[in-house]
């Protein structure tokens, strides 16, 4: 079940090199085990913000909120979650 | 070169059903066709809009505009553009 | 898998009374068949608006749109989708 | 009478853990008392963000609001309060 | 139980003379009535705009949309309920 | 010559208690004073956040500022204020 | 007492030559008179769209309102109001 | 060449007595100056708000941009800028 | 004088094709007759949208005004209009 | 391959003087830069805010991006981004 989200990053100006980095190298990894896991389809920067439009693939909505809710940037984000399916204009439905 | 597009339908009341058939068929097909030349890589219906995201992949501004002004249902449409970059995240990038 | 949705109605002011009356009969035999169904939990009117607040309950995005897809009133509608989750403060958690 | 209210958490950053632990505690003491006593029927997580949609039954906007004033976590809070009524397609008045 | 309720009135340009006195002879006669029976306490106009301010004290949320539904502008407004409650620097309190 | 005013507070997290009781009780007494001199004509909480509604009665907008510009809860407030007019069917014009 | 008034202009695009000179004639003739009479006291364009920026000085909120109501052009406008009162850095009051 | 400008003041809530009090005479004097240079126009305080509407009077929007930016109330305001034109309806207009 | 002009267009569905090349043609020869003159400095399509962005020239805001007023497609645009002053980094400045 | 971007700069009031010299001018040694560069077409200030509008001429979303992201006052900013095509009435095509 696939679900677009927008996530907008907004890091404390006084946050420390330090555990700014570490919240970073967290993310980063978090977010390449759900990849590989197949839950996280895909991430693309927003050009010119510090945000990330992101498609996620889960097998309900308490397992895509459980993946957001444990980001480890969650407390210094906004997140936009918007329900997909199927549309009938998709090449891969004519295909199939 | 990666775009995030949202376009909400909005029919008119009174469009006639022939007209509403054949421009929704030509609407389709047009999407079939550039799905299949791989400039319009995604399509997804937004749960409970008339309404959908798709992503490009095209080589200009130019063209992404091009595809866009030419969608039969342009003139019923709200558009709404976002330019999209890689993300560091990304898992693509770290197989790489 | 839980959703709400918030229904906003506008009917044509120039709408006929039979065409009317016959949509509003289709739109609660529609609303009341899925009520015994089970996938439209609950339906509640905004005090003041032509508009409800509804539950639903259905097993993927996919059948949450077909479901408002269909709604005889959904090309007079603006519609709101929420996907929701279990609260950790719910009760029935607590007592599970 | 019924309320559809939705509540949007933002915890201070700097907020001490002990602080945060005891507030959420009691928070959470506090809706499943209410829950029990019946007032406060439902209550969801907003799937990605840190928010409620709750559904609350009492007997007067006064009640409704000494509820809602007295919340352990109210001044991290923004509320937004929906009146309900019956809706004709309810199908619960359809078997009275 | 106190409401405030926003009315913002948009008439069919194209109303023509009979029908729109007809409908406003109508909506006056209403509110005269509620206002009589103590139901609608207060009206006041917004200056320069075609809308209305106005205070409810009715016995629950479904009396309010049974009021507010059947007002002949209804289908012409716009409305915005706000539910109120007893405010701790109230004179009238005080003076109990 | 009334007014609406809605009154929003936002007191800052870390304000200390003997402050937060100090100006919560001038605002109080600063309220009931002009309550009885008959210029703050009702106060009304807005039923689940930290707001009232008022309605004012004043000489002139010079007035009304210089009333709302000496609360001594201003700083931590927005205001909105819409100027109201006798409205065509209020009862109390029909009784004249 | 002074307020700002912001009109928006929308005629309707099928408005027929003739009832559209007739009634810019009637608005232009109007707003002379109340400048005549000084209680419109200024009136400007604002750059790029059907809207001025006016200020009036008017008795009370009803006679705003009646003046407004009365507009030849008021059906066609979105008007937004601003009560305006004395600022302490006013040259005049200085002056005084 | 005449601008509508509103500014929004927002002091921070620790500006401590001597610098909030220095920066509003500074504020003050550099006001009356370019009033009686004739650059400022008009000041009027919005009723209910720490807020201006004011009206300049200059050479180009260069001459507006030095003027705003050197505000000494800048940095705490938030400013929006409208160009103006005559109107035809202008008594002035008329007159000459 | 530089201003930045946002222009979108909504042409009415039930346009005539031969009025719609008509207002078309007329406003390309407009356009171009104003950037042969130099002040309307550049104009650029909005991808994806029925718009453009604009760059002006102009002695002043009058000027622009008139500018504007007289496009043939005025009555179907919404214009927003940014007063534009030399930037402190412009290496135009620094060449000087 | 053209974009417009809007840049609104918020530098914390607390930020020491050295600090807020030294990125101020690392920013326009990096503005000035890309200007010499051909990349940042053009830089305007506007008028009243601490904002600017730029024209980028860049390679791919992937560069703008790069280049938004290394702005030493990135963290103090809020951008906005617009693609940007050919338009059909631009006098440069005409002259081609």
């Amino acid at each position: 079940m696939l679900f677009a989200v927008t996530m907008e990053v907004s890091l404390p100006l006084d946050l420390e090199d330090d555990a700014r980095n570490d919240v970073l190298a967290r993310e980063k990894a978090y977010s390449l085990g759900l990849q590989h896991a197949g839950e996280w389809v895909s991430i693309w920067r927003i050009a010119g913000r510090y945000a990330n439009l992101s498609i996620f693939d889960v097998a309900s909505n308490d397992r895509l909120h459980e993946i957001l809710w444990n980001l480890p940037l969650f407390r210094y984000m906004t997140l936009e979650v918007t329900p997909l399916a199927r549309h009938p204009s998709d090449l891969a439905l004519a295909l199939e």
